[in-house]
């Protein structure tokens, strides 16, 4: 499963990469780097393009030896025999559109095993996607569950309704009582089914990718916006970078396993902006996506 | 003592606004607050003048009962009888300057007390000054180390060296390997020598801090600048919200005991920015600046 999983993710990175690379008119920088306690990656990253201000899309592959702490964290305790190795693996990207009515975009799978990871060992699948417009059309948060539910609806082991719930409660920025953006799918510790359809349905899930998110941004990265609609934006992006930093696991893990600075927090936008008691217009488009996010809605 | 430091904070308050008012021209808006499980605050922000992008000042006096979670992670434990209960003022001031020669200044001086705060309770003064520039002017850097050095010097509870050591340990991003700034002081748990002692010391370092930054603030608001330096401010703003996120343990305690949110976050400058991978060049006044970050020097 290991090298099936790596594999994986390295060819949904070029899918990837090829498609954002013609459609934002750019190449991609490429950094490959190793983990000192063992492992490494390989993160390209688009900065100069028409389209994206940053667009990341990471793999890697990781192992070593958990500190006592970093394992009772991640739930899985100490272990039977107290082994304490890891294997993870995984791809993660995250798509910010220069044009404010464009969403950004996040994704990530993963694949991780403690000991052995066989039988009586612990190892789970982890991983979903979630969107974050700045303002909202809701054609496109449709077109964006839509497509999830139909790739869950083929796998016995995946539930769409269960899914869409983690990921509204997981991507929240409870300090600021509202959602990241409008969800999609989450999921972490998949195990039940066994390997085998674990994989085929997280596989499902990366290659469904570009059918979630490209019509999306086909539909918007060229409509006109305004001044005021781009410091908007940069106000949405500093609620971004607030969750990344004080609530995300996957940016605490990565930080606290000496994971490549560069590649953890390549997750943040270009630009984000803070103003003291910012309040949206009662009644304007901007009120219109808080009051969302406050009150996460069913699209489907 | 409770008393006797919040009349203290609030009166600093008034004579640091006042003096930004001048300088900014312009006028702070003010909020009075109140915390749900006990006391509450005043905050001032100032953000339309021509010297401050963002420059505010709080005061609060927040009092209520620790979540034992909460009283562990402080470190002064659930207390010898269980007593959870607690009461904490200060004031905590954040300035950031648009003028990317003019460094960005944080200073902050708190008294809290566990349960009766007296003789056999718990009680302790923390507080300090740091610096944070994006161009270094060393003769700033040692201006506002020698303003410190000289009120430490004035009080037997002080002691600068250890101090100053103690604010670049602080104030680190571990996870970039350098210092968020220049440096201060910083101490916390200050309680041998008594209170009439630690408070006088305390109330010492408010009344100073104007002289300590103004006469930095005076040589660096009007040089001028092109917009190459202004993309590095941003950049090293965006290492700023990374601090303040990922390790302050004022904002954690603050988000974690419901803290007004506006109120921490005021914090944050108003734009930040994260180029994937960012090198400076060598030679240049970016560079002399990260060296200085790296690897952090005796001022005096």
């Amino acid at each position: 499963m290991r090298e099936q999983m790596v594999s994986m993710v390295k060819q949904a990175q070029d899918e990837i990469c090829n498609a954002i690379a013609s459609i934002d008119d750019s190449d991609y920088r490429e950094d490959e780097w190793t983990r000192e306690g063992g492992g490494g990656g390989r993160s390209r990253v688009f900065s100069s393009g028409s389209v994206f201000e940053k667009a990341g899309v990471n793999v890697s592959e990781v192992y070593g030896v958990l500190s006592e702490e970093t394992a009772v964290r991640m739930g899985g305790g100490i272990g039977p025999d107290g082994n304490l190795e890891f294997f993870a693996t995984g791809i993660s990207l995250v798509l910010h559109p220069k044009n404010p009515m464009a969403p950004s975009v996040h994704s990530n799978y993963r694949y991780f095993e403690r000991g052995e990871g066989e039988n009586g060992d612990i190892w789970w699948f982890g991983g979903g996607a979630d969107l974050t417009p700045s303002y909202l059309f809701e054609e496109d948060v449709i077109h964006f569950h839509t497509a999830y539910k139909k790739i869950c609806d083929r796998h016995t082991v995946a539930d769409y309704g269960r899914f869409k719930n983690w990921c509204d409660e997981y991507f929240y920025n409870s300090h600021r009582k509202e959602g990241r953006g409008v969800g999609g799918i989450f999921f972490d510790d998949l195990r039940e089914g066994g390997k085998d359809d674990c994989f085929a349905f997280v596989e499902d899930c990366a290659s469904g990718f570009l059918e979630s998110y490209i019509p999306i941004l086909d539909r918007r990265k060229d409509m006109p916006f305004d001044q005021a609609q781009e410091v908007w934006q940069r106000i949405r992006r500093g609620r971004y970078v607030e969750f990344n930093l004080i609530h995300d696991r996957g940016t605490k893990f990565g930080l606290r396993t000496d994971g490549r600075v560069e590649s953890i927090l390549m997750s943040l936008p270009l630009e984000a902006r803070w103003e003291y008691c910012h309040q949206v217009t009662e009644g304007s488009d901007e009120a219109r996506m808080v009051a969302v996010l406050r009150e996460p809605r069913d699209w489907i």
